[in-house]
């Protein structure tokens, strides 16, 4: 067997696009303006930043002036849950909706307005991974500011109603934000067919640089400030604009966009086949919803084995693979995803998620159901 | 007069260093693991974050541990003040000093709480733009849970008196924060001398890329998180490490620091030769102290002209300046730096930033000092 180097954590971050990088270069060398100035130079950056965010905000759905650039994911996210609930607190509502299952980026933005008053309920998912739109209606009182349900989960790939618990809040009168982070760039999102009041997504999960995401808010929302101070992104989120960063992004996603169902009918038959192999091995369970998921995820509970020790076996054969998100190495915690999906805290520390990208090949993946193979036996004897 | 392109606003943003580029370029290629992956891919990527920051911080003068990267100044300015006022309203301190002319990102930040029930002192400058420590030590009260006094103004290029407000506050057990975002990279920065207890700074001020900075937290201060999420910068700052802009970061403040004081020496000249011609020219002022200031910084007064038309029969003959900060335009206001320096508001809409780099030639002064000499006669005559 010879060694090959196979990424397959395309969830945590992905390869940068040449052809984004390309279209990059000029704002890392002669258009370095400042969007801001007065002068020709700062002309060009600014035409460039506003022709990105036409670009990006037609293929959501949104209109320009509904997409604010941020530095990223979790920023977006904690723009949207802490200042929707400032805005419903202006108004006596101090109770926020989410699930168990979302980012940390969610969560710990809960539980920071959870220290500041705010009362939030965390719905449990089904053992797939899914809260449904009936759940989140229950849990709606009159004093809800917020829901926050994500769109895709990024520890198992499970895709959430959202177009239905969007439709829900709207008819509610209740904010609606989704996280989106995992979803946008993979399979189609549109802000209008989700129902949607604010919209996360963050560049380097689809090819752009890392650094760069942005939030949609809806035209009618007055969301308030996040970061505060000059007048970049409408007077709605300060800093002078990554311009190199959001030109890779709005290029990013136009790539994504193309050919996007071709690109996911490849990853899923890819996905499905290892899917496959995997689950034919012993004591191997699937984390996550068979269908209603991401067409690149796979996460595998490979039941007596640390995922730790399988992780770094199949690094030392060239597989980069993740246990549970990148964003929570280093705690010792089991993953809050499983847990909450009802994963006993072995499971979920022997579970490892596989999140394929465009170029992985048909022998990349044979590649990985060998090595998988090995590994688990190997370790599965270790452990007797 | 042969037509030359002299960039004169560097106080905006500035050219992204060659030799920086070419550290960041590897994460932009091979090296574009997320740092918090369990892989050698992502090994890669979190020792140059962490060698980074270590060599970022040990040309500040702090400790690894003490400092953070943001997306840049608005966002660690915003993170200071918020934080460091929710901190305060722990123990029921609800006061907070600052000054008249900081940057809009603190200025912004104290305006938002004031409408969340902080009470704020704005301390006027004396007409150089200083705001003395006695005016700052006047101004305390039990209360006082923050004062943020910028280093140098982003403006007029004024020093502030910080290590010895820092001194004071340390003294009398107040918070300190800086906003070093225009002195980093141009004046040496100690963070130990400053005495302050964060300090802001930006990387696309000192030739690093636009989209990333940083706060300094003295490790002693238990600083609240601003974008809570993942455990990434010690579990203080979430969202997936910006891997290349902080290479980027530390290797442009590494360059700043090499030969700093010869390159400050040859900016303070050139300046000085810009700024003996303007002020020969009829109806001109001076704005900001003489000699406590930046050496990269001219800013003047051509009185009876709107610095508006100037700017644009500047950007004519090649000249990139700028009236007022990039943050501020759009804003019709005269700048509040000027006014609170005491100029009135047709001064202040006269006034014109011009702010040197390094790349700057005595022709290119030359070639300035003619250009701004022919623009305000013709724009003089225009006038009457």
């Amino acid at each position: 067997m010879q060694k090959r180097f196979v990424y397959c954590d395309n969830a945590a971050t992905t390869r940068l696009s040449p052809t984004v990088l390309q279209a990059m270069m000029p704002f890392f060398t002669e258009d370095f303006g400042n969007p801001s100035g007065s002068y020709k130079l700062a002309h060009h950056s600014a035409r460039a930043v506003l022709s990105a965010r036409r670009q990006a905000a037609d293929i959501l759905g949104a209109e320009a002036s509904e997409l604010f650039f941020t530095s990223g994911g979790s920023e977006a996210d904690n723009w949207a849950v802490k200042s929707a609930a400032e805005l419903g607190a202006q108004s006596g509502k101090r109770h926020i909706v989410t699930t168990a299952v979302e980012h940390h980026a969610v969560l710990n933005s809960c539980k920071y307005l959870e220290r500041q008053g705010f009362e939030v309920t965390y719905l449990m998912p089904d053992r797939f991974g899914i809260v449904s739109a009936e759940k989140v209606a229950a849990a709606l009182r009159a004093d809800t500011a917020l829901v926050s349900v994500m769109l895709a989960n990024n520890e198992v790939g499970t895709l959430m109603p959202v177009a239905e618990v969007g439709k829900l809040c709207r008819e509610r009168g209740v904010l609606f934000h989704t996280d989106a982070v995992q979803a946008v760039g993979h399979i189609p999102v549109d802000v209008r067919s989700l129902n949607c009041d604010m919209l996360s997504l963050s560049g380097h999960k689809f090819h752009a640089p890392k650094g760069v995401g942005a939030l949609f808010v809806r035209k009618e929302v007055r969301l308030p400030n996040f970061i505060d101070g000059g007048q970049q992104e409408y007077g709605r989120r300060a800093g002078t604009e990554n311009t190199a960063g959001i030109v890779g992004l709005a290029q990013a996603l136009a790539e994504s966009a193309e050919g996007m169902d071709e690109r996911a009918g490849r990853l899923r038959t890819l996905r499905d086949r290892l899917e496959e192999a995997v689950l034919s091995l012993p004591d191997t369970v699937l984390n996550g919803h068979k269908s209603l998921r991401l067409p690149s995820v796979l996460n595998v509970a490979f039941r007596g084995i640390e995922a730790e020790s399988m992780l770094v076996m199949l690094d030392m054969y060239g597989v980069s693979a993740s246990g549970g998100s990148a964003c929570t190495t280093g705690s010792d915690a089991p993953s809050h995803v499983l847990t909450a999906m009802g994963a006993g805290a072995e499971q979920a520390r022997s579970s490892i998620r596989f999140s394929l990208g465009d170029d992985c090949t048909e022998e990349d993946i044979e590649y990985v159901i060998d090595t998988v193979t090995l590994c688990r036996d190997k370790l599965s004897k270790l452990s007797r």
